[in-house]
């Protein structure tokens, strides 16, 4: 297993970020762990990927893409009655090109949803740095559209910063302010984009600690508010009653040199509630975050199969 | 008809109570009649079935699951091609096992879902008493977690004082509280759980004379609102443009001795806000209110069928 | 301090009730203690006067209307240069007649106003018993409006059924409802009046229990409710930051034979929020809950005179 | 293509109103233009064919009906193997004729859904002229149901005068009011019915200029508010990104001797939100605004195939 | 009394329009009776004054700054102790110009408030024609203040057209829209001035009809929203419980030839919830609605006086 | 002028920071240059005194406490029939000495009134680093209250550490949070606690950017919201309709090396909605923001006379 758990420590200690980095980092050294397999039987195979499955899975409290995309592999090695190591890891590799080919696809359908949102003159607010969010903002500069960002510094990463350099790059003319400046400069919005690290079966959004803050500000103003997503962010377990983990980061993040006794608190995401989310932008299209349960057990219906919820 | 109009009479005084107990009565009833009937082919049979239904439905304005068992079971008959009474007497018993079974498991895998919502150290309140919330309670406890509930008295029928005693017996940390004090007692409280009467096509919850106002206060403090609940409560006549009749008891309830020209009103529902509800507790997990009617269509089709809704 | 003594005591055990008649039975003893008193000069008085005012004020956490009468009568025999027990003796009758003649007239002038508030053919709401909102009822009957009532029994004392009574008597067609049915016939109320056990320095009212739960139930269907009350309900230490003490009252008042583990919380008042009273009637005539400190400076200055806050 | 063409013309001077109406004319167009067609192969039948649907597409900036029905019998025409104009000119009769009896006997069954909604008593507000809201009120009358309704006149054009007059003929107590005085008259009303432009993937519906502001007032008033429509008013371009196009009309309909120097703006429809929404009265019931993209997915799912969303 | 009574005539048929006209007229004709009156004493002269000001005070069912005007003048005359028909007419004289005089320095005063909320490019919404808001306008570009401003069109008397002529011959960009269309365009709107027909001891507004939506609108969207008025337009009628009385007008201001039994409602204001007012300018600067009845009181104090509330 | 000028160069430069700092300098720079003022006669002290205020105006864009000290203490000199420099000298060191020791009586007595809000193990949330908070904190922990406190970082110049260090100092259990992380922690808050740098007259209170988000959480959370100021915070410009002007500081406190083309905004304070403060501590106690200004006009009527609002 030294594959697969060299690249859980490369995920654990953050040298891999990102959902979709994430994603492909574990999937990649679940496939590559086979070449270098001695099992010599289905059973045995299934069995080493089972306990790939179990290291990868303990690198990040929750992280749903990695986890839907490893469950997908494994469930098609089960389904299958392939028996030799070289037929399964040959499987094994062809499902997870497809898979990302077909996530890299759904991006770029989302970035063009996403575009026409943006209508030439918005001015259009930004938390944290997507890269979903950037996609949509390439495509409509791609498509001549005129419109401007302002972008959060997001602390204590300041993510903000990389999302302002991005956008200058493009051209794109870009505001910057603090974090607690949202409320300052809703009137002047016309649009909020954000992304999304896991979706509920509720249809509430887990993303970038403040988000929940701009959508309630958004929504007090009366101003669209979107997040961005593949739905593969879809955290399977929620509606199984589980709570999406949030998780809590160094607190040096936020004070270096803090005093000894002063107790730091570092959620890194929070919850955007429903209510405050016009529309969920997806390889589906434009959807009710209230739907999108639904339309996981229509498009992926394997994604809700290993919790044994009742058949109908 | 004796079996089943003393079935229906007993479920008419209220001596069956729960909409659980009623759809057992009602279903069973219907099937023991089977046996002591003189039809002798299945056009017989199957009429004096839709008479027994027509004396079913009419014990109670309103009993969703009680009548959607009893379309099933007529349902599977008529669909069935078989001919005698013994056979359609077999099937119906076979059926009506297999719907209670069904709807035994269900129950006890939405009590193991809602469990999960109670977080250690929560306190939770509820109103009334629901068998569906008693499950999730025991589940919790069996789960070894540390929580407490804080419960209404739940007038005119103290059903309160039910959950009370349970939860007393089950070790579980209670308080009860009136029911005009829940505004006082939000803030302390972390989840709020409620069963259901009825769920309609809106996606809106009949409960418990009061639960509307408990969502209400609970939305006002942004407290975590849910309903636990089969999704078999629904009411199909809803979808059709049906209003839900909430039934109405009698005035003693509320006070015996009331001056004469005292008028006193009892309804013993009202309708919970969806809106104000967070999520459906239920067999297929935990889902948004909005989007039960698709669940149900896709999950227990049948439940809709009779509308003659235009099909697609 | 054996007149004083015996009154607190009958206070203290509810025998007397209602927030006037408390203060009409605190100032009379302390006015007839006099008459027995030994003190032979200006001084002792005083120091008998205060000691009564102790005694008195530990009969309830917080009833203001009685302490704003006490604190009225000793200020103006401090303020007076009188020596003699008969000159103080005589002022202290003179002061405390004069003091409970405004307030009646005050209550006349509100039920007046107060009336004029409900049109012909109004269904008006109320919760508890109020004396203030009674004698609305009662100018209304006497103006000739046609109007109806629909009361709540208010749990745990079912107040609402003296008011259920009285209404009854009074002519008027009245529906009594449990507390927890507010929101199911809230669409059909004009109107809804309740009273008030003390007033904050925010504009907030505390009245009976469930009254809150009343009030956001009328603002979420934008239904005009009003607070009848005498201004000198006004508690002048939530001006100085303290906390309108709520009252908890005997767990047997919700359940007689409460199993033993079971906790009985009985808190007998909740805090209306000042943003969901249309408007305080009241001897001033109909103000905003916003401007009552205001008023009470202008109208009653010596109430917030004992805090010393700092003179302008 | 004169057929077409003037087919085209007519619906872009007005002179055809009404999305039943617009439909109709344009299938029929594209259906006669068939008879005179000179095409010889199936090609060049569906060369044609594609040219006429951009003529007719291109009359309305916005109209989903006549859209989605001219989609639908392209898309069949297609779908099919036949290869002469004969053959393809009575596919395409078949089509249109299912389709339009189709749509009639939704709109049938609509109104009985929609007809239970009123009860006895109820006073029901409804803005412009809407034919499917029509149909709801002539089946209320039929079902003996008492009710009045509160009509605005609806600027610029007045149509709240033909709703009215209609009203007057089926015999219902009709009373007009300005567009301004819906929230003065909002507390006497039980229920709000209003048609439909379009429907978008996020469940927001487009209507009569002024719907939004309705909607927004029987929101804060806590009184239903239903659209009435059949879900082929669905415009799929939405779930593409794509915002619905207002149409903007001539300034002369609001003043026809303005100043010069003055600006008039007359967009024709605005957007309801979603939230206001109690619920869609349709072809499959009474629905939530939320699960429209799912209805129409599973109902109508041809509406949603010519995007081109990737497959599951 | 034919002074009197000619000039009531004029106000009851509408020919004098306006609260600051209806004022001047009712006070000029009240003086210039006194010149033709035969009463030779004191007590005469009142009598007279008192029949003339009922006889002025039914012309409109509530018109306050014209009663408070008159109410005013009486007062004076009634504190004086003159005794002469030529000395009380001489000070009634006096008395009104004073009064006027004022009048206009408050609305000059109010105007040169009023405008400094309008900052260069912002666009102002107003609703019917105000003459306070026409000054506010005018002062504005006095100025030099570059703004815009959209104008509804005020059915059913189009006073909106008054407006957008001053507007335009202001020089000021103006654009109208139908008053249905308000929510369209709010989110270009910077700030919504409206003027006051009517203010309530609550801090209610009374306006034209439609100027309650167009605050709702302002509330949803989080615009800023003034009202515009003189302080004298307070009605101290209200702080004694009464309603402000609502004019309903002929139904065919609303539609000439309407069906026989089409009813027709027509009320010419509506009331302006004090939560949507950020502020009210007046000749005391911009203050809080809730504090408006502190602020007659203060500075007003003869307005209450009539009334006869309990003097503190 | 040298003495005020250097004064007013620090004030600019930030070397003096805090309202009570800028206004206790800017004084005594001003009385200190009477001292080395040729001036000989009383008008000519004025005409420098007015040189003075000018100078010491400009420094800040609003500083209204610095303003409202520097008016108080020329108006009184005007006032004063004194005519020789020492006589002026001499009443401007008395008039500014007794201004601040009342100030800082004020101070003490808001600390002592706001303390009583924290009651026995509450969780306080603040924002940025107030003295007045600071003051209610240090009152509390002598009370011996036991509670904590969470605060925001506040970006960008991170004044919360130095609130953070005070309190650990202080000895109480602290909480530090990044200012986007409010929402994740309203529910384990019992109050919220700011200070302010001016309000204005309708009642909202201007603070540290990031404010008003915090209010707007906590409304929606419906925790305690509380503002801790003194009234001298007041600023009567805006009375007359002046906006309170918001101070935008560099973008380097944002980010040192921004790439060039960024555009950084960096407001240093935002405006508080009067509707999310539940009540404003200061010296008079706790008072509606809604009464504020009333307030102001009865204790410290000299602060609107220099408006020239018209006298009742």
């Amino acid at each position: 297993m030294k594959i697969v758990t060299e690249a859980a420590e490369r995920i654990k200690r953050l040298e891999v970020q990102g959902a979709t980095n994430v994603a492909l980092t574990a999937v990649k050294a679940l496939v590559e762990q086979m070449d270098v397999s001695g099992a010599d039987n289905r059973d045995s195979v299934l069995a080493e990927l089972a306990k790939a499955k179990t290291i990868l899975f303990k690198t990040r409290e929750t992280e749903p893409f990695m986890r839907n995309a490893i469950i997908y592999i494994e469930r098609t090695l089960r389904n299958s009655d392939l028996q030799t190591l070289e037929e399964l890891r040959s499987l094994a590799q062809e499902v997870s090109d497809r898979l990302f080919e077909e996530f890299f696809q759904c991006r770029k359908r989302t970035a063009e949803i996403g575009s026409k949102r943006i209508r030439p003159g918005y001015r259009v607010l930004t938390h944290c740095h997507s890269s979903a969010v950037k996609m949509v903002f390439k495509e409509a500069v791609k498509n001549g559209t005129d419109f401007e960002v302002i972008i959060t510094e997001t602390r204590p990463k300041y993510q903000g910063r990389i999302t302002a350099r991005e956008l200058v790059e493009l051209g794109v003319k870009t505001t910057m302010i603090v974090d607690s400046a949202v409320r300052s400069f809703i009137k002047d919005t016309d649009l909020v984009l954000v992304g999304s690290d896991a979706i509920t079966s509720e249809g509430n959004v887990i993303n970038k600690i403040g988000s929940s803050q701009v959508a309630l500000v958004a929504h007090e103003a009366r101003i669209p508010f979107y997040v961005v997503t593949e739905l593969l962010k879809f955290n399977p377990l929620t509606i199984y009653g589980d709570y999406e983990t949030i998780e809590e980061r160094d607190a040096t993040e936020i004070w270096e040199n803090a005093p000894e006794k002063l107790n730091i608190r570092n959620p890194a995401f929070d919850v955007i509630r429903r209510d405050y989310i016009h529309g969920i932008v997806c390889e589906e299209g434009i959807i009710s975050p209230h739907s999108v349960t639904e339309v996981i057990r229509r498009r992926y219906p394997w994604v809700l199969e290993p919790l044994g919820i009742l058949p109908s």
